[in-house]
């Protein structure tokens, strides 16, 4: 591996990874109010595109990146969604 | 452009431009409570190195979609950080 896959994929790892700090915040304040619904999703169906796009390229990489920021982006958007309709209540 | 490359570039726009409402949401409210400081972070972090990675194999849309999304997110880092301190004196 030469040092600019290197940075690649070390990249790839912190980009994926750092929703999940995000997930677990939300999760355990059950708090989500500063959360962009907006954001969360037009980000996940970028992601989603990511994924197609790694699919059909055949990027064994960029679909598991995808995968992985597709899943915690739409549990973000999914725990937006109804802490904000609990808080209304 | 293929198919294959425009659902490339598509991506790449919603995964850039989703950080511009959550910016806008937190600047309005100027409550970043629900929003993880270890994620903007790690996030922040991530971006730099896929900037770095840009470069060094000379990718200007990677390059050009990174510069963005590091200003958003350093932008929701900072306000994080000030209106957190903000609501704690």
């Amino acid at each position: 591996m030469t040092a600019t896959e290197a940075i690649g994929y070390l990249a790839a790892l912190l980009t994926t990874t750092s929703f999940v700090p995000q997930a677990l915040h939300i999760w355990r304040t059950r708090d989500a109010r500063a959360i962009s619904l907006g954001m969360y999703s037009v980000f996940s169906a970028g992601v989603a595109l990511w994924l197609a796009y790694g699919l059909l390229v055949g990027s064994c990489p960029v679909m598991l990146a995808n995968v992985v920021t597709l899943f915690f982006a739409l549990s973000i958007l999914l725990m937006k969604i109804r802490y904000d309709r609990e808080r209304r209540r």
